[in-house]
């Protein structure tokens, strides 16, 4: 009713075109409310499908509702939203990677951290490469039009970014552990990465490249990645120390919920504001959070922030895959390459190929790479798993589409023939990956690593219920927690020397790190079994936990 | 990174004007997210406190904040944002209302349905015909400008539209049941009256006053609260049976709590859509989410949605009490009241008192009315009692300022004095009502309705920890649910004959419902007692959940 009163009073006051406008927007809500009901329930109904996932159900159901719009409104328009960077970036990303950091398996990411840079940093830069050198040789000959060095670069950047989102829907963390946490975590990183890359691409000035702009380049990368880290888990400890100090769930376990929420989200927008990388940090503080302040809160708490990250992020991924599925059949765009479809087809086609070559020239020498730092035959990358790893990267999202979309258009339109052609090229990849590599990913990776005893063991975990692996994740990320803290600092040798400190690295600096977080961390910022009990308040023993959460 | 992407690109297009825009939005959202911050830790550290609560610490930070800005841009701005209606009536008000729908004691809301709804409805009416009356009569003669009859009759139904919000935050549900309930329930169709009643004025066309004119105006209102109602009760029960029936809880709890999420707004944008009044709307809904969905689920989503709807609603109202504060100060409005301060003084005085006669108006009459109707002298209202119901509701909040840009400015800035004065006077009265009356409220009601044993007893529930109602709530949700339920279908008498029916109307309608719902309603939509087992699913049996609740 009180839209209809902002109608009529607009209409009182003359003002016809925002009737239209504020009725439009109540549409639009209802359709995209609709289209999200919709979407999940029908990822529910084929949960055990093994082609289709949420992702290309949204996607599918996106183009669907674009064609009807298309046919309803006579071919003017399929669109109801303009592809908006802000919503995607302020408002869809971060619950999205947020959640990924709260919920990742801590110890087995840092296990993995050195790989997993490589791959996020240096990968991305190679792939970039690659695929900027590939364009500008294929494309010149083709009737594309001018494209400047700075338009090569961006499209070497633009189609480096992989879509971190699709990849977590298809791979799971407790089938495949390691290669999620490789996969995921490179993609945080390559995310980061190619935002910056295609920031730096922007602003470099092509008439004055020298060795020192590149050392600037490569300090500001390394500066971006640092301070971007640091103020995550700065403002993640800030939250657990508020939390453990003034103990909310004594009054009300609202305002610790809500104080979680703020501060995740704060941290995200500090970065913006900062002008550091706002995915780095939420991340990091996502891992802080889950490591410290959830452990302050009282017991509804952490099963209310748990599933509602959760589900905040579920909807925000189902919301930016309709968005795109519906934004990409806008008609619009589609003129300028209805003249010539062979161009655009050879151009997307030569892209995708480029993505395919470009990831490939960096996953396996880098594997190799990686390889050879490792002792023992069993934490080597196996061709088997590097082929997944390549394959599981290929997918290209919401990222590509924002960064094309930026560089390419001026606030969501554009009038030369080169730029609409990169904008429909771009479309194209992400559908065409999206939905055809997307749904030959589950098979692939059945056929190339068939679930064996050892790797359900290694994990330390009862899967009674393969099938439901999302109903199963919930105690996991408490029993993971678990095996992960404890169980390490239990079996690990206790190095006591220089060599064996140079023997095994990683573990040693895991057993410094367990010690300072015992004795100063937990002390301090809270964590488990170091927050106070208050008698009264609605903290359970730990038995009614597990026995609730199991 | 991602905006600093857009900035750069923006400027490299040469739109200098977006990448200012764009900014500005990071930094207005980071100074929101921070204060929102404070405002809960500040809440926190105040709530033993007898004079503050959290809306009135929401609004004296907001006007601080205010004046900050204001001194910082050398008394140019005050406001970073400009009060949006559709962002208040859009994204802030739906969470409200339907927390409280979902929260509401349902069998004592239900059982004082007629009062609620005379002095919803009827009370309304009678408030806008006193302050239109009033206004009309005191600024004839006053130094303001032309106001035509339908503005007065706007200031009638601005003024009479009650801020439920604080009251909520005023009054206890546990500590004084049948205030709560009446005072609450008049707010939530108080608010639709109001609603209902500016839109009519807006569209009324004042040349022709015809008696058909009222009673179709009269029928159009009946029409727009059984239909709204209808609509929130059918988007309920879809919900229920949609969860139940394909039982989501099997693969993830995420999709439960999304799609509960989701339907509850659906709900609210559907009125919004075919123009019906969205707050009740959202209201029933929510009333019927709690009595049937909400047992569908899995434990971890009840926990979740509980919580996860309460923290939503909670920022929600501190955002708008931020907001308020913050926009009160703007400099645009006060610039044409500053040549005479004092017909600004006196015109907020008197639509002050107005506000008190118009309300003084309806709860005394009304209150002799209802209490005729019933049998029993412990279900009168007694003086004291009319008293509170009376000052509980003088406070104006966020929909009289909605309704007051809407009416007065165009896009929130008007040229014109009579306007100007209306909108200035708006804002001194919401200011002065929520923290005035807002720090009185507590004392007075302690002054004038002191808990007494009966007044604990008669609820049935435990209360050992009066000074922390917030972290109690949690649990009286399900305890109030059990003894609404189970207690009264035993302990009432069965009514046999219509002599009986007549002589306990509503016990007997609720005898009926209670066959109609344990016969029909819970067997199809699921509910307390009716939702199958699963074996391995995450749903526990009801010792553990009373144990873990309490």
């Amino acid at each position: 009713m009180a839209i209809v009163g902002v109608e009529n009073s607009n209409t009182w006051m003359g003002a016809g075109e925002l009737l239209s406008s504020e009725h439009a927007s109540v549409v639009s809500i209802n359709l995209f409310v609709v289209l999200l009901c919709t979407c999940i329930i029908i990822g529910h109904l084929l949960e055990e499908n093994r082609w289709l996932n949420e992702s290309i159900t949204a996607l599918l159901i996106g183009i669907c509702t674009g064609v009807v719009i298309l046919l309803l409104s006579r071919g003017k328009s399929s669109r109801i939203l303009v592809f908006s960077e802000e919503l995607f970036f302020i408002y869809l990303l971060p619950p999205i990677i947020f959640n990924a950091g709260f919920q990742v398996k801590k110890k087995r990411f840092f296990r993995n951290f050195s790989t997993i840079t490589l791959f996020g940093a240096i990968g991305t830069l190679i792939s970039t490469g690659v695929i900027s050198a590939g364009a500008m040789y294929f494309f010149k000959n083709k009737d594309i039009g001018y494209l400047s060095i700075a338009d090569y670069l961006a499209i070497g950047a633009i189609f480096s970014a992989t879509d971190s989102v699709c990849t977590l829907q298809v791979l799971n963390q407790d089938e495949t552990p390691l290669l999620y946490s490789l996969v995921f975590g490179e993609g945080v990183v390559n995310d980061a990465t190619s935002v910056v890359l295609f920031n730096a691409i922007q602003s470099l000035d092509f008439s004055h490249i020298s060795s020192i702009a590149s050392l600037e380049f490569a300090g500001s990368f390394l500066y971006l990645l640092i301070s971007s880290t640091i103020l995550g888990v700065l403002v993640g400890l800030l939250s657990a120390y508020t939390i453990k100090t003034l103990y909310f769930g004594r009054h009300s376990t609202d305002r610790e919920v809500a104080i979680m929420i703020l501060m995740a989200y704060l941290s995200y927008m500090l970065a913006e504001l900062f002008s550091l990388s706002a995915i780095l940090t939420v991340f990091f503080c996502g891992i802080v959070m889950s490591h410290y302040t959830w452990h302050n809160v009282t017991q509804s708490s952490r099963v209310t922030t748990k599933h509602a990250f959760a589900t905040l992020s579920f909807v925000a991924e189902i919301f930016i895959f309709l968005y795109v599925g519906m934004d990409a059949l806008d008609i619009e765009k589609w003129k300028f390459v209805s003249h010539s479809p062979g161009t655009s087809i050879s151009t997307s086609s030569i892209l995708l190929g480029l993505v395919m070559v470009g990831r490939a020239a960096f996953v396996f020498p880098l594997s190799f790479l990686s390889n050879l730092t490792k002792n023992f035959s069993s934490d080597k990358l196996t061709i088997k798993q590097q082929v997944t790893i390549w394959w599981a990267g290929l997918m290209r999202g919401a990222v590509s589409m924002a960064l094309a979309y930026n560089h390419f258009t001026r606030s969501g339109y554009t009038q030369l023939r080169p730029n609409a052609i990169m904008i429909t090229s771009t479309i194209t990849v992400v559908l065409f990956s999206t939905v055809v590599f997307g749904m030959l990913t589950k098979p692939l990776i059945k056929f190339l690593l068939p679930p064996t005893k050892q790797m359900l063991a290694s994990d330390s975990m009862v899967c009674s219920e393969p099938s439901s692996p999302k109903s199963l994740a919930i105690p996991l990320l408490l029993d993971g927690g678990n095996s992960d803290d404890e169980e390490s600092s239990n079996s690990l040798p206790r190095p006591t020397s220089l060599r064996m400190f140079l023997r095994t690295p990683s573990y040693s600096i895991h057993y410094h790190w367990r010690r300072f977080d015992d004795g100063f961390m937990r002390p301090v910022f809270g964590g488990r079994g170091f927050v106070p009990f208050v008698p009264g308040s609605p903290v359970e023993s730990d038995d009614l936990q597990q026995q609730w959460l199991n």
